[in-house]
């Protein structure tokens, strides 16, 4: 990508999350079948719908849970708390109420963060019937001691989870698993930036040929992905690598997460990307906490599937208030975040292993065009990476091996034992 | 054990100390015999008579070495050096002697510390027959050129070699030895801080139900672990782990000594409580110099057996003195040493393996009330708990393995895991 | 090696290296056959031809190269470039040339140093049929635009690539080969330095006893390594360890370049050998670029085989330069470097493993008169070696094991385990 082609797919990526930012999803209901409605017209998906009470592991999934107005109105009639206004202000999975009660018996169902007094918190109740409202600690202040009318309009009944799915066929069935958790409302980085940048990354690995079959899944967190592997329990073994990608347009420097085993290809893969990305990446260690990475790395399930993230979850004040809006992403992030997942996709894509045909001494580079004629004391990049591919391609050592035992770049290596397997000096290993 | 038990503690640790110091000990003899004799008074013990000339090993059992008198009597028939003030005054085995010799003949046979004028030093000369007086260097300076009355008034006869032992029968047979070494006379760090340590440790573990059997040992340094290690080479698999226990009364920090292994559970064990415990606690690698370590990690023996002090032997400047005296240990630092060793002795009760029943993805922890209920953005440290206690419990882990990769304290994994298997959702493994 | 014993050897060693320096050699030709005979008058040699086209592995030998005279003569017949003052001024394999041109046309085969000007460059076209012309780029720079004569008298032709062998017969017939190239023209360190080192270091290992066999071979850098290997791919089972030796009479700290494998008994040795001698010496990770252990760690071959310089090629200014002369050299480095390659060898010669015969519990070294027969405070390092011997010989640790994991001198260690071995403590393990 050159940088016009970069800023326009950042612009690209930043008005898709536009278009997505006002809808109020949750872990099920109308808000998830219409963002992912507005998906299908950026790329082919399938949409399930998985009813209500389905056993999933040790998980139900629970009642559809929609919503068409909240708020809290004050003696005269002016609404203090308005889901019109954002759909934070109204706890996910909040039963339908309305009453009138006085201050002291609605302050309980009233959730605020008195340290960031301007912003909305984030709450959900999923599994807890319950209702409650989310507003700024400012107002929240100015409440005057009255009689208040709180009105839910929601519905919590059977229904269905909804979640969308697709499979770009590649040369092999081998699959790559790229997953995004779309469950949350009005909140820009959590995770409509997972969601755009997954939907683009897709779209342009459908238009070239992969070696991977890469499965791309928009569903909510938890039980979105608890779902997900229930339902797929028998064909867990196609899936070679994969990567949850979430928290991805903030300016925050890039975070990988490892898999539970630790030492994977994708573990590996995703090192070498980002530590050649930038010095301010960072690696860090599995934990059982985060995002859909705890089911793909449950000791049951075990899936070499890490997490790609800027900032991570937790470790940005806007995380999970209204915050997190339109002004915390920025194109260019997302741009560069697109990119990244590309590179760490291409590594994977070319990290194969050669058998040097040849390994009885050096073969003469010379006579074949592939070196300098006149010896002297310099030698280039792209002789050392002649070297050390002919050297390293025992069976034993990927492309990947090389560069890292070398300390050079993997498009240098692959370009390197490309060029030596068109001279028969190197041949694939299958 | 709460502040004031564990005040009452040290200060009956350091009552059995001071009991015990004024006692001549050396490798035989009744020295030994009377300090068990005080040692049974607390806590059973089998007392174990070893013949003068029993093979052990490469060793033979030495004669028994009693002594009541030795002095060095100037012309004016006073006692310049005494052994009825200070028993280190005479070195240990020395034979008798009663002489008239001049200054110049009895200097070779007297030994003093320049460097530290007022301590009398601590000798012994069990396996070379000879006769000699230790005393401060001051006093030594002091003697005038004259006759002198040397005087030892030891037997060195056919008898037998002590020692004491005592097995706290667990759940299982599989054995902890502590080993505590008794060969020293008055000297109160070096060792009756270790024996009076693991007296009242023995008492602890003797009134409640554990796990392992627990066999205490108090005998000589070297030819008594190898007297005892020869007795019962037959009976050496029930030892699963192991901890020689000396110099525990003074200031200085903790230091563990790996066994001659370096990577089994009593060291990773050993590791994690004194990581904990303070960050000047040390983990020192095995070297085949020290105490008793020396012979269970011999290598036709190698058990898994670390050692526990505080300030090493040989790096304190007290060390083999007569200044390692009553006021070099305190009733506060044996009180802590008897916690810490209580802290390694539950870790290691409770480090077992545990099984995820449903590893699956996660299980839902809300419906079990282990997990709050409101999402949002904090998560609390016993919630990271459950989530590793479960994450890693696939047979392969231990609790210790689980607290050390979580980076949370074994009591706290320990703790979510006990919930967890009454839930049913983790099960104990034999 | 006493002092003076050393300051005669490193005069001996430099006094080849004059010898040699005048000789104008080159892969092949009368260049290496005037040197290897002049290294005959020093140790015994085996002297081997090998035709011109003969195949050895990818590559063939090449046609002979020969030279007598080169110049570059001015309109009034002055030579502005001299082979008989400096064989570098020929780019080494020229092809036979006699014209005259103008400036224009003799430039391009001109190679000079702009940011050296002072100095001649070291410049070789072996597979790539040209010639060309080195010069110091100040006089370069004063060539004046006129008509040059220039003169190549070399010939190119069937012919032999020679190199010398010989085995120095040990105990065992498995070999240590000592491998130096002897393919540069009038550059001291790179290779003479190697050449003459390794020369005086097999005249000492000559007449003495040792285990193994040392194979030394003095060939031609690349080409002749190749052929070597390709002559002996039979026999190449019977070489347990390999030094490849060049660079070593420059005033830099040492540099081990480890084996391809990287984790051999030589990559130990010469790692505890040099961190023993100085703290500035370097051990670098194999690369497969540099000298003749490319060939040896081609991943076919893929011998425990290092390399062993001063400062690496391409590490000085003066690398592949005139100013690689006499004065780059010293003897003090010379005989250093021999008194190194002497330690490394003796290391690997006494790196055995022994077996206690007396592993259960320690023995009593006191009655065999290796240990003082006084217990105090105090205990020498002798005595720890002994511990430490005795401790680890339990079949898996050799002496190199012990020195390292006891922190004690190879030397120390290994008189240890001589003197229990004549106790009967120790046995020797084949």
């Amino acid at each position: 990508m050159n940088p016009s082609e970069s800023a326009q797919i950042g612009q690209d990526i930043y008005a898709l999350i536009k278009t997505l930012y006002p809808i109020c999803r949750s872990i099920t209901g109308d808000g998830v079948r219409n963002t992912l409605s507005i998906l299908q017209q950026q790329f082919p998906l399938n949409i399930r719908e998985v009813a209500s009470g389905t056993q999933v592991f040790d998980w139900v999934v629970p009642k559809e849970w929609n919503i068409r107005d909240a708020y809290i109105k004050n003696k005269r009639g002016e609404r203090v708390v308005d889901f019109q206004q954002h759909n934070l202000h109204v706890v996910s999975y909040s039963l339908p109420v309305h009453k009138t009660l006085p201050l002291a018996e609605v302050k309980p169902h009233i959730y605020s963060l008195p340290q960031q007094p301007e912003w909305i918190p984030y709450k959900t109740t999923y599994y807890n019937e319950n209702w409650g409202f989310c507003m700024a600690h400012n107002e929240f202040a100015e409440l005057i001691d009255e009689e208040y009318e709180v009105c839910i309009d929601s519905t919590l009944a059977d229904g269905s989870l909804t979640y969308g799915e697709w499979l770009i066929q590649g040369d092999t069935d081998e699959e790559v698993v790229l997953f995004s958790h779309l469950c949350h409302p009005s909140l820009c980085n959590d995770n409509l930036s997972g969601i755009a940048v997954v939907i683009f990354l897709a779209k342009y690995l459908q238009q070239r040929t992969n070696r991977y079959s890469y499965r791309v899944i928009f569903a909510p967190g938890t039980i979105g992905s608890i779902t997900w592997l229930s339902e797929n329990q028998n064909h867990l073994d196609r899936i070679k690598h994969g990567l949850v990608i979430a928290l991805v347009g903030d300016r925050g420097a890039f975070t990988y997460k490892k898999s539970r085993r630790g030492d994977t290809e994708i573990d590996r893969v995703a090192n070498h990307v980002l530590r050649a990305h930038s010095a301010s990446a960072s690696i860090v260690d599995f934990t059982p906490y985060g995002y859909d990475e705890r089911q793909f790395c449950s000791p049951g399930i075990n899936l070499p599937v890490g997490r790609l993230t800027r900032t991570p979850n937790g470790c940005y004040p806007e995380y999970h208030t209204s915050a997190d809006d339109l002004d915390f992403v920025t194109p260019q992030s997302l741009a560069e975040s697109l990119a990244l997942c590309l590179q760490i996709i291409d590594v994977l894509e070319w990290n194969r292993r050669f058998l040097n045909t040849n390994p009885m001494c050096e073969p003469q580079l010379g006579k074949r065009g592939l070196y300098r004629n006149t010896g002297g004391a310099n030698i280039e990049q792209r002789e050392f990476a002649l070297l050390w591919a002919l050297n390293l391609s025992d069976g034993e050592n990927s492309v990947l091996d090389i560069a890292e035992r070398s300390g050079i770049a993997f498009d240098v290596i692959h370009a390197a034992a490309c060029d030596l397997e068109r001279c028969g000096l190197l041949k694939f290993l299958p």
